[in-house]
């Protein structure tokens, strides 16, 4: 069943890293670029930091292939996604709960602190969009005006609790998840957004 | 034969990562970051994602040298560098050949699938430009308007073809090679690139 | 001694990084990681580059702790932060000098060239700073106009000079580490620069 999430979270990555590129008017190589980093590119961050290399994309072609699928299906029907935005929203959420918990549970693997560890987590949800927003030279979206991050953070943390509690591990593993996107979702339904802070 | 088309790769990139730095007004530091980056930044990317470290340039300092000279060279005779553009075009083509095949290879030895294999051999020829455009603060060129990855895409698969024919390594590594720099070639002269696409 | 000057570092460079997100109207979140990445960005690089993994910060939980808690001083007391910009540039400037010596060290205890040494020491020292500036979108401002990573190549270099001296370990690092410093300071005071190169 997780596996069946993960790819719903990376085909909500590639289609919102395929949006991005064509604001850009990228050309077709750009745009697969675009959607391959938005998808991967916070796991591979997370796997060259700890040295698990190969990197995991390397290693599971499922990865590729769906996020080929994904460029070309959305290039296709670019001018028709409005119909999908709210879908597309709500796979994108489950995609970063998803990537939060199995960021959380590769650095416990690798025996971290768990601080860092909640940071890898976050670092597999958020940074592939993070490099998308370089790649594209704009601000990452995310520093500035999203609960974004801090549900990856809150969620990640909990997981740690969740794990001492009396319940086999994959129910602690979904209830994180479930945590990280129940934070996401009220956020956007109540417009709850971190302040920008400034100097004067 | 393969190693002194290498150091020709390496002299055009650095040049082209020093005209980029000039237009961007940078001091000599920065100058020779940017060549040094558009030079290997592709081949390191490569390594780290595999996870072959030390990156290659640190246990061969050729490279080191080729692209401090090819700097000093390129910032002394910045204003006379039009009369080498060709050169260092067709220099530029037959580094991307070349690089291509080699992160090929280094994919196939580390047991990865095709697809991978010739996602490296892309990401070795043509992401130094990429980290170069970034740290300059430009959307990569080529996201936008040129047939650059796409020639080594199509060179690096062709490889795995031209392999299986009863003829020696060195040769087919050639015939690959020479497949990206005649589809660049091709495009630079008939002006072909792949269309920008956008969404209204 | 050269841990608590470690940490005078460590926390100039989260500060400085608070003070660029907050220049870009980030939100707290953002804000942390801007801190964190200009604090440890140059250490991690260089720890990725050379396959030392997980990368420090991972597994010394000081620097973490360290960087939050200046985060959060930084921010609470933005408005005051003027009042202390000589010591922050004082204490920049330390950490650049140790930061070189330590990433030299590293290079050595690798066993790469020197000169691949002096570059793994100019890029912990630096390229923190060359990273907060890309996430927020400017050129980094060491390739445009400051006597920084100069200051950080020369003392690198003076390192593998000082080594030989008949002198303990501890003393040549800290003199290595003192030449950045004075080149630096020295380059504030006269308002020496590197000049910019252009082409016409």
């Amino acid at each position: 069943m997780f596996y069946a999430i993960d790819i719903l979270g990376t085909i909500a990555f590639s289609i919102s890293g395929v949006l991005v590129a064509l604001s850009k008017r990228m050309d077709p190589f750009g745009i697969l670029i675009i959607a391959f980093v938005t998808a991967v590119g916070g796991g591979t961050l997370r796997d060259v930091l700890i040295g698990d290399t190969p990197v995991s994309w390397m290693n599971n072609m499922t990865y590729t292939y769906v996020i080929i699928i994904s460029t070309v299906f959305a290039v296709v029907f670019r001018k028709r996604l409005e119909y999908l935005r709210k879908s597309l929203l709500l796979f994108d959420t489950i995609g970063i709960g998803l990537y939060t918990v199995v960021g959380v549970e590769k650095g416990i693997s690798a025996g971290l602190n768990p601080i860092i560890c909640v940071a890898l987590g976050t670092i597999s949800a958020c940074f592939g969009g993070v490099i998308r927003d370089i790649l594209c030279n704009d601000i990452p979206v995310i520093f500035r005006k999203e609960i974004y991050a801090t549900a990856c953070i809150v969620g990640g943390f909990s997981y740690f609790i969740i794990k001492k509690l009396p319940i086999e591990i994959d129910i602690a593993f979904a209830l994180a998840g479930v945590i990280v996107i129940l934070i996401r979702l009220l956020a956007i339904k109540f417009k709850i957004s971190l302040p920008s802070l400034y100097r004067d």
